[in-house]
């Protein structure tokens, strides 16, 4: 039996506002479509925290047994400058200013968005789709939806006819806006525009002159609009009606209403059966914006080099922050809450590697059974994983009580409790274990140090203080501090 | 002045079967197409040695001070199994024997792909495009080869008209075939072919019922065939003309070929200016097959678990290995060679690293200007890294001359040496510090273990033989092994 037959995974549905029981279109295999980034600029942490919370979903879904097919895109054309129709094409602009040709800047923030990504351990998705993989799909959708009588052409563009499709659909479900009053509220520039109302939006643009990424189109030599990618990408790879789509809390409107408007017309299905959306990352309580200074790039985390924080801390340390906080709330990063996080990590690390020493009883005075269920509930709960996290300390203190003999635990409980967290841990919540991080030198360095930290203390307990002085001296000038303090002699490493 | 203003690079042209002098279309700046992977396996390593010798290329280009587009396609459709026009999609097929979809196929291979080549520290193209993202660009194309009369359409599919193109043009003169004498050579099979001549080559083929990876056109539902894709993406991204196109030898025909036909037939213009062509691996003197089990990955090479070597090696003294060939030799991998080149780079890393402490004179002995001079000539001549190497061998040599106070070098000389061998090992060779690449923390467990071999020696200087063997006993515990020798004491780490 496959374990998601064992558990009821609830997972908040952002079109209907509850937490519903999952139910996949197949049974035992998931589509998944998760918004990906747009190649223009370094990604930016907000845009890593959506992608981790989505990485989480996508492996817990795989630790259930679930075969998952997870596609999320890249758009290397068609997003302009102010998410709606009009300005320049991000990509383009920055080739402009680069003077290089635009496909060279894709290369350059592709690559970045892919390292960054695998040192926060993501996973990669199944798919990594591209709008200009897909632009001839887009020009056969675009021709469907003008057929079915929910777009018109005006001038080489294709615009999507939004009050034609609220007559017979809803547009503003997912949003919860309501068109008439959209409408109401809007004071449309006379010359701004083709569009018949402004709440269409554009399927096809044609390029202006100096526009360089450019397709021949049964309208114009032009572009796909922004939105209509991702109806295309997801329901190519996915079927016209898919189990999860994700993305970031500021795409829900209009972005993925859009997307709603373009499936439902082209199909008259509903393309997305649940809706994930992921929220924002703030800095020292306010927005994160490279204009005010208030920015801080996954680089500059990992190496120290900001002004934010007081010293470094490493992808796994960031995650696992990250993590820490449920994806759908505000999370606020700042040194205070990191450095509590590191420690936190590592009281978790330590406890995990103690768990082979542990001491076994006849009996366990420790439930390991409903806790291990407990990790599942809070997964289950819309994938919270700051309570799987709490759960996980509660682990913590079994062991150590264990360790000091204030509770027993069985063989066989033992080993379940080291399988369980291990699973959560790492396959889960996608952490890495401190040893394989630094890796088996580091491991070996360490003991090394112990070893001489010994013999030091060996010379010295004989008075040959001239040999315990030089342990001390030379590994002082290898970089390696030793701190003798009431608990024995502990080490520092400096970096070279 | 650039330093391509003052060197005279000479490449070897496949098409005239000479070294010529390298005149690029725009003075300053060079378009590099090379023919990347079929993303249907693991990479193998032959391919690798073609992309590391365009690297080199790439590299040195760079070090020379052109503006380099590089362009490197990712071949994900229309590659059938024979190479020809027949048999099934390499990719589909993959995905149907792996219960996939074919696009899933694609990511996988192409993520280990990129990281294969980032162990060989190869520097990302420029541009990285793929066969499914110009799907619109090869239908127009065929459009214009059809216009121009170079290409027939028969039930769907379209071919290009070989014997057509010889009238006015000269098929076969990259690969000195003669198309007469191959037309009088094939015995064409009745059934086999809706084509008019067997020479004749698919530009889309009507897709099968069964075939997954398909697109609308003009002709059909169907696919575009294998070499028109580069003809496409050199053009689009570099020019109808450009400077230099890449490849395995094995492309030379029928791929390359046909991309001169295609792109002659549609624009009148020579696409290409000079053609490289990088020689074959071969595998203790016989050639690569999966089949007969003389084969080896690169990650089996850097992990050590295959049957062919005897420990393992890292990326960066393979690389190391390969470059100690010029790219248009036959290159032989084995064991004996491979340790060789170990041996070989180490010594290299030492002296470069020895720089540093060498003592300066008023006069230098050494001629570092003219021995700088003979570094570029060997790339000069067609990228010679074989006679590179040996240059910077004869740096070895002088450093340890001087080093041994055999020979003298003035403070400003030194600079110019260690500038110009960081220049030529990292820049140009793109080979790892021998420090970075074992990183900080391997280099100081080098130095605490030395430290416990010195402690050691100490003990059994005064007869403390509990002591040394403690010693001894517990680095063995840590799979650190001891072995006194001649020279004094060694060690190895196993790894855990």
């Amino acid at each position: 039996m496959a374990l998601y037959q064992e558990q009821s995974l609830k997972m908040y549905n952002s079109m209907t506002g509850e937490k519903e029981v999952f139910k996949p279109i197949n049974e035992g295999t998931v589509g998944m479509y998760v918004c990906g980034p747009t190649v223009y600029s370094n990604v930016h942490l907000g845009n890593c925290r959506t992608f981790i919370s989505f990485d989480l979903v996508f492996r817990y879904l795989k630790h259930l047994g679930y075969k998952v097919r997870y596609v999320r895109n890249i758009t290397d054309a068609g997003h302009l400058e102010n998410d709606a129709d009009s300005g320049e094409d991000r990509i383009a602009k920055k080739a402009r200013l680069e003077q290089i040709e635009p496909m060279e800047v894709v290369q350059r923030y592709t690559i970045d968005f892919h390292n960054i990504l695998q040192k926060f351990n993501n996973l990669p998705p199944s798919i990594e789709p591209t709008a200009t993989g897909h632009i001839l799909e887009q020009i056969e959708i675009i021709k469907t939806i003008i057929e079915k009588g929910f777009a018109y052409e005006v001038n080489g563009s294709v615009y999507f006819d939004v009050k034609k499709f609220n007559e017979t659909n809803h547009y503003g479900k997912l949003s919860g806006r309501d068109i008439d009053n959209m409408i109401a509220n809007t004071r449309e520039l006379a010359a701004q525009s083709d569009k018949k109302n402004p709440q269409d939006f554009a399927l096809w643009k044609k390029a202006e002159p100096q526009h360089i990424m450019r397709w021949p189109s049964p309208w114009s030599d032009g572009f796909p609009g922004w939105h209509l990618e991702c109806t295309v990408m997801s329901t190519k790879y996915l079927g016209e009606e898919f189990d999860i789509h994700g993305g970031g809390m500021d795409l829900k409107f209009p972005h993925h209403e859009c997307e709603i408007a373009q499936g439902e017309a082209a199909t008259g299905k509903n393309p997305v059966h649940y809706w994930l959306h992921a929220n924002m990352l703030t800095l020292n309580g306010k927005k994160m914006a490279k204009s005010t200074g208030n920015n801080i790039l996954p680089e500059e985390i990992f190496s120290g080099n900001n002004d934010v924080l007081d010293k470094p801390f490493s992808p796994n340390v960031t995650r696992f922050f990250m993590l820490q906080a449920n994806y759908r709330s505000i999370l606020d990063f700042s040194d205070e809450a990191l450095k509590a996080s590191e420690k936190g990590f590592n009281r978790l690390m330590d406890a995990y590697h103690a768990i082979d020493e542990l001491p076994v009883s006849d009996k366990s005075s420790v439930d390991i059974k409903s806790w291990k269920q407990s990790c599942y509930d809070a997964m289950n709960d819309d994938f919270n994983s700051p309570i799987l996290i709490a759960k996980l300390f509660d682990a913590v203190k079994m062991i150590n009580n264990i360790k000091e003999e204030a509770a027993t635990i069985t063989s066989e409980d033992k080993d379940e409790l080291q399988k369980t967290m291990s699973a959560f841990m790492f396959d889960v919540l996608g952490l890495l274990d401190k040893v394989s991080e630094n890796n088996d030198t580091s491991d070996k360095l360490s003991s090394t140090i112990e070893l001489l930290i010994k013999l030091r203390a060996e010379a010295r307990n004989n008075k040959d203080f001239a040999l315990s002085d030089q342990i001390r001296d030379q590994l002082q000038e290898m970089g390696i501090q030793l701190k003798d303090g009431k608990e024995g002699t502990t080490f520092t490493i400096k970096p070279a």
